[in-house]
């Protein structure tokens, strides 16, 4: 018990900010067609949440001159171990600065080795419903309310990394988070890693920028409860004229059943359900080799090649 | 960080021992009607497991004289914390010993307030699938076998105490599960408690044994991938000529799925699905009242009046 | 082919009249919680139609001193079929009127023996979708909206009656319904009756009207696209404060999966999923004992009383 | 009421016979893998159904040189219209003769235009369980069995035509299935058209053989209860070593949800859900585009080349 992080330090994936060069149009689509409920303004920013998110916020928009992400927020286990992830970042070279949203507590805000801005944070408000969304459910923070495809929540992030591995290591180390399946090629290369705070399969997942930019992200899921409910969101996107990118179908890699679109802004998104739970403390990372991975998804889908390049912002010359 | 056991010490339960005065019927219902595999045999034990599990098994059946529970076995977060947890038990009065079994290394046993035998461990053994059961979803222990009801895996334990608090005071303080729901009567009784010791709404739960009596089991629960699942069960079982008790309905409490049966020996079954998941390392538990409990289950089936009474071993004057 | 009516004569159920004396109650049900979409309005009546229903309208509102069934609308097979079936009811001394409409050609206006309100039509107007809610899908009308329940069609209608057995001929004999399943209690009393002009196991079901009441309704039903649709419907109820009488459960006739609830003007209103389609050209109808009903719904649930008694228009000392 | 035949005069599709030659591996996957039951042997075949399947046999297995349809059975309405189908086939120069087979009586074989050898048929042996697969739901042949991926029935069969109208006509002019999707491209060729005996929205396709052979299978469908359960029949197929040529994905003619794969014998067969139900007996067919159809299917999948030239039994140099 003497190690710090541990898992369960960083207690879960709190919200994603993206930034969007085509704001109305991406407010549009977050609240129309995927259904979120907005909750807050500031500055350039609208924060929305899906029905089943407790926190105010597990998305925020800001208008920008690119696409991409903002940041991303990790919610601690409590107080005292946010500032002990603080001191232990800052021991091992990770040093950030503390700053103020909306929605919560003071955040610590530090980059991953490949560039992304992570946030920590404890405090947190929870959403309270006004009386016309409120539940006969005590135990779901308002009711559900059918608009687009409303999701349950917020379910995690695809970070694109230059090398995964060092990013990869900054989530396992320094945030305690659990590796639990991994792409390694023949050369060696590590192409991919899934990571956990929770007892969900991944909660962050790290894919190799094959352009060779850094800092870039792949895509942001929101979870349905079913997978009937991912079928009936497809239709949902066809008749909003959202193209998918690929799916419905069932990734190898945590079993989730999935499909992908694009937001106005241009970032990546993923409707999801699904997916194996993992109980066992030491559980042992799942490692897919190249061959494997040739074989395409679940069902033998292949992997569509701008999965491996295209991310936000773009990065001129590959899609 | 200084408190200690915190949530995620005990990492889940791993498997539940029951009792059957009718051995033979109770394995032939567990493997031909739920669809559990046999893994191993030792004295008058028989050792099962689901598709989905990862430990070599998660049900013990025993041939006794009578129903009921023989044990509940949690895994520990690792070595060095299963031993801070029986160091952590003898402070406070829980003193048990160290005994053995099939399947998993030393395990200590020691006994609830109200009785029940809980056999803490750390050392497993993980299941390795025969090229029979194989599968290509490499992070799944074997492949689906579609074979009765075919549950993914174990969920949770509902135990029946004669006083819910102590017990569940012991679950929260001495074990660090986190309590999720609870039902207090208007008279301030504790009627019921959830804990979890995951991500899950609840892994343990505890409710008020009407008989008076100590010590029994309300049921186990298996889980299915989806609520579809669950009610092809209902068909499954009714085929198979097993009453089912109450449901296919949605619990209030974890918003699970449920139908619930009994097995030959006597023993309540339920098999489930869905339910929501908790990601706030702060949650507030939700306290059901007296008059919210009256109105019956999520969707107003009455809860059945053998849910308060019908437990293992049986009490006589009691259904 | 010399028999006339045969099965297919009559094509389908094409709408359902309500009377509610609480319309503007009503009407917000059915837009709001259940989500059909209003088509036109004439006197005192409201037309509506599920997404996916291809005619103008399959349910019409009307605001009437009491609730109950305004008529049923049967479309014919084709115009030369209606005409045909017009001169054989009269043959058989059910004679009518021929009466006007919105959204459809003349319709015949007869009594079923027990005094239910039929009409028969042949021209109809389909519905063409506004831009709004225009859809990719060629083969469906509309796109479908995500709003309450949102049940993709007019399902079937259960009349009471009280006595089953002629009205049970009229539809079988004098429209060519084919007799699906049927309820024979002991002492050979006709306790329920369903028909079917189509694949699906029931159209038309006539249940014994216990109060001794003549021409009343049971219920209408609206159905879903999976059993997964009728779970989250029965969500959208409780949070709009509209109790289940009973389900969501399998029935054991036709298999269907199904929720009861009453709209605000106190008519009966199901929602429904699943059910088995009849192939067989010489299907022979299934006969359930009063022993088997005695055994409740597919999985258990026991009917509940008020099915026997409540229906609209309400009977004084029944309910 | 004077034309003949009429919607309804061919009831539904009673069987395919598939020939293949590679008989035990085929047998193996039909039973093992999809989980047919097997009701009879007679000369070089075995006769086989699914579980809700109310007729002896669905699908009837030939020991062959190749692979390829056997033949069709369609069941008619009755005796009287299965003669008067005879007589009006002959009178338009499609003269047959009269067979005999197992589990049904009398049967007139008869060609397509593009030669697929079709059998009609009246009288049949339903099928009656034995006590060990007997099932408490009356209005269903037999229980539930789950073993592989257990599809409820038999759905449809496509086939694959050289010149699709004349062969379309054959059963839309001879036979009175309904038209109700069909694919016209740019230079007004029909290259592909789905027929319907039955409310369901094909039971019967038409596709372009663009190897320019005639009288190939394209495939053969069974049906399950839900999109659920075609998800996890994809993952049975899977750890059966049982590559999916597409899918799973929806389909855009039909709405069905879909899988294909290739049984040990050569055959393309389809796993199918879904779909919606037509009433309108004036129902207008469904027209596609050249370029609705390069959209892809539903969700945008693209339909696989080896869709429009590989068939049974194989031609040399295409596949």
């Amino acid at each position: 018990m003497s190690s710090f992080p541990r898992f369960g330090d960083v207690a879960h994936v709190g919200h994603v900010e993206l930034r969007t060069p085509n704001p109305d149009a991406s407010l549009d689509f977050f609240t129309s067609v995927v259904g979120l409920h907005e909750t807050a303004r500031s500055g350039d920013s609208v924060y929305l949440r899906a029905w089943g998110d407790y926190e105010r916020h597990t998305l925020k928009l800001t208008a920008h001159a690119t696409s991409g992400l903002g940041h991303l927020g990790l919610r601690a286990r409590d107080e005292e171990t946010l500032q002990a992830l603080v001191t232990h970042l800052g021991e091992h070279g990770f040093t950030g600065e503390w700053t103020e949203d909306v929605g919560h507590g003071p955040a610590y805000r530090v980059a991953t080795p490949d560039g992304h801005a992570i946030e920590l944070y404890w405090q947190t408000e929870r959403f309270t419903a006004t009386p016309a969304i409120a539940t006969a459910f005590k135990n779901q923070p308002q009711r559900y309310v059918p608009r687009g495809i409303a999701p349950r929540r917020l379910d995690h992030i695809n970070l694109l990394a230059r090398d995964v591995t060092p990013t990869r290591e900054f989530f396992q180390q320094r945030l305690g988070l659990r590796l639990t399946e991994q792409i390694i090629l023949d050369d060696r290369t590590e192409a991919g890693a899934w990571l956990s705070a929770t007892n969900k399969s991944y909660d962050v997942a790290i894919t190799r920028d094959k352009t060779g930019a850094s800092g870039r992200l792949h895509h942001v899921t929101f979870m349905m409860d079913s997978r009937e409910d991912v079928l009936r969101a497809a239709d949902v996107l066809r008749d909003a004229d959202v193209p998918i990118e690929t799916g419905p179908h069932k990734h190898n890699i945590g079993q989730t059943f999935f499909l992908y679109c694009f937001e106005p802004g241009g970032n990546r998104f993923e409707i999801g359900a699904g997916g194996y739970l993992i109980f066992d403390p030491d559980w042992k990372p799942i490692v897919w080799t190249e061959a494997e991975r040739a074989k395409g998804q679940a069902w033998g889908l292949q992997t569509v090649s701008s999965f491996h390049t295209r991310g936000t912002p773009p990065v001129e010359g590959f899609d």
